[in-house]
């Protein structure tokens, strides 16, 4: 049995392979991995903008200007000025290189071709230097950058239509469990609804994993030996439900040794999710997590979403991690390290009831799960815990 | 100008649309928002459930019992133990109602058809009740959930195939500014790329709202009211970016008082995103936001992403806000509110460089927004702040 640390740090040992890059349109990049550093083509802003309304001035010796024209937005227009002289401007136009500083036009009075500035007048104000967001041949984002909304506003600012992004991977899950019922069938007594399969489905897809197979498989070795390598064979990541613990019709550590999957670990010193097995077969890793839906979803944000990330590409592979005060008191059952669904608070964070393996129920209340290492005693309200935020 | 929870407070009171209802496969309403209570119609587990693998008993009067058959999880057995019986059994099986009790398999010596058990022997353990996580008749979810992965596997978990959910609202993107390039041409001097919508059309479509349309308007009056005009009769929301300064070229104020949307608000007392507008016209609401692109994700995250989740029936309408100390001391730039973006690290919150509104590039980074309340002086290293979680 290794701790959870170890299993993290052998995940991303073993987790080599890298899906393919793909040249992507760049509203379609989105949630996607970038395989290349973007180096910015301009200067951004291009040319020097003016922040406000108002009017570009060259500074002369009193505060009585001369108009001598107008640059809008989006007007290509360098006029001259002479000390003195002032042209009518706007937000998002460009300053002429002739004009010392952007007086807005609240603090100006207009009288007949001329303006009189308000107060005294100082130089650059109002004014966006050119290449002050970037520079031309400044990286603009890192490889290794997941796509977020934006950074695809960003990359359109800068010009780009397409970026080379890594594809995500393909998922396969194999469900096993005599007592499972596909939904829409009746429920014969002693059987439950499949759930892991569409609840990891659904939990894939919003993380933007949308290549996801599901297979059912009974609890039998021959069947669940083909589902398995089948699964392997046409997928970078197989996830297995169930059938990985010690009793007689838990086929799946059979049949991975029978495949000649290599076993990278077994079991794992936390709660829930003990018997957690992580192995692999040239590119495929392969999770057997546990049955229970609870703590199935705990290991796969856990263990499963720093290697999809680690695939394909991305250089921030885990959860955001935070330390936060605890809103109640809390006394751990047992000393093994726990992962406890929990809910982020605006002044705290509280464990939820329900951590049953079973209970689904309190992980769609649930923003987050708590971290507490092996021996943890009573924690007492406002003392800090770990927290790693889930979708 | 009013404050931002006045502007936040109207918005709400004026949002009083809702979307319609539809019924919808069970995988397809992931990130929609339920219509209506969800009432379980089994007891979930639907019996009493074995939550190891080992033998359950009827207690005798000493340590050894007679193993009289065995149950398999998916079995529909009720075997009749008599006191000092025992039957094996593995996880999720349903364990028989003769049965006080289930030793683990690791606590047993197994003898020929007999068992004896190691320790005391308790009640109870090691069985999930029927009904323990949810009794038939009782809530399962509210009416106005979000739907999550989570709450997707737990309703497959009780028998769930489809859902009544609110559809998404339809948004109508309107971009104004003569400066702007579409995105694939060369830039004049004088021009910068259009950004706002492929920022907005992809922020939108990372919180699920796909239903985005976008058209590009010049800054004139009468292609400004066309634009307004068709966006408000076929769209449920429509965010208008830039021309609502004070710009003699910003025509959308006159554009929506021609066609007769009613102003609801004009300018809330912040930075960035003071000139924000908000009105509407009959069911449709109307946004008018900053033409830089910073400014105008900053007020998307504060005030249309409460409306949109509202008009879609959701209880929650809110980015979940949370209070961190501060990593680095700051000095704000002067005494409005402000939202800055900023970054959620393990041990605080960082207030990032590059705060100009119109700088996208912070933007990417940052993973949060810090609201500082008007006349906020220094703030000291740990010193708590409001943040505001961003996707």
């Amino acid at each position: 049995m290794i701790d959870v640390n170890k299993a993290l740090e052998l995940i991303e040992k073993n987790g080599t392979f890298l899906t393919a890059v793909q040249e992507m349109a760049l509203p379609q990049a989105l949630g996607f991995v970038l395989a290349e550093d973007i180096i910015s083509t301009l200067d951004m802003p291009p040319f020097r903008q003016s922040a406000m309304d108002g009017y570009a001035l060259r500074i002369g010796k009193n505060n009585s200007y001369s108009v001598i024209g107008e640059i809008k937005a989006g007007d290509n227009k360098n006029l001259s000025l002479k000390m003195g002289e002032a042209v009518r401007i706007f937000t998002g136009a460009p300053v002429p290189d002739s004009a010392d500083t952007v007086i807005m036009q609240e603090k100006i009075i207009q009288d007949q071709g001329y303006i009189s500035v308000e107060g005294s007048i100082e130089a650059d104000l109002n004014i966006r230097p050119k290449g002050e967001q970037i520079h031309r041949g400044e990286i603009a984002l890192k490889k290794g950058t997941t796509l977020k909304g934006a950074h695809i506003g960003y990359l359109a600012s800068l010009g780009f239509t397409t970026v080379k992004v890594h594809l995500k991977p393909s998922v396969a899950l194999v469900i096993t469990g005599n007592e499972l019922v596909p939904l829409g069938q009746l429920l014969p007594q002693g059987k439950i609804y499949e759930s892991n399969g569409a609840m990891l489905t659904a939990v894939l897809t919003e993380l933007g994993y949308k290549n996801v197979s599901s297979v059912s498989v009974k609890d039998e070795l021959e069947n669940t030996k083909g589902a398995l390598l089948n699964a392997m064979e046409t997928h970078d990541i197989v996830l297995v439900t169930g059938g990985i613990s010690v009793g007689d019709y838990d086929y799946v550590g059979k049949a991975l040794k029978a495949i000649k999957v290599e076993k990278v670990f077994y079991k794992v010193k936390q709660k829930p999710g003990k018997p957690l097995y992580f192995g692999k077969k040239e590119s495929t890793s392969i999770f057997a997590l546990p049955g229970n839906p609870a703590a199935a979803l705990s290991c796969f944000y856990i263990y499963v979403f720093p290697l999809l990330k680690q695939i394909e590409g991305a250089s921030v592979t885990q959860l955001e991690r935070i330390t936060m005060p605890i809103i109640k008191d809390y006394i751990p059952k047992g000393n093994q390290p726990q992962f406890l669904k929990a809910r982020v608070l605006a002044d705290g964070v509280e464990i939820l009831s329900g951590q049953s393996s079973a209970m689904l129920r309190s992980f769609g209340v649930a923003n987050a799960l708590v971290f507490l290492p092996e021996n943890t005693g009573q924690i007492t309200q406002g003392e800090p815990v770990k927290v790693i935020l889930t979708p």
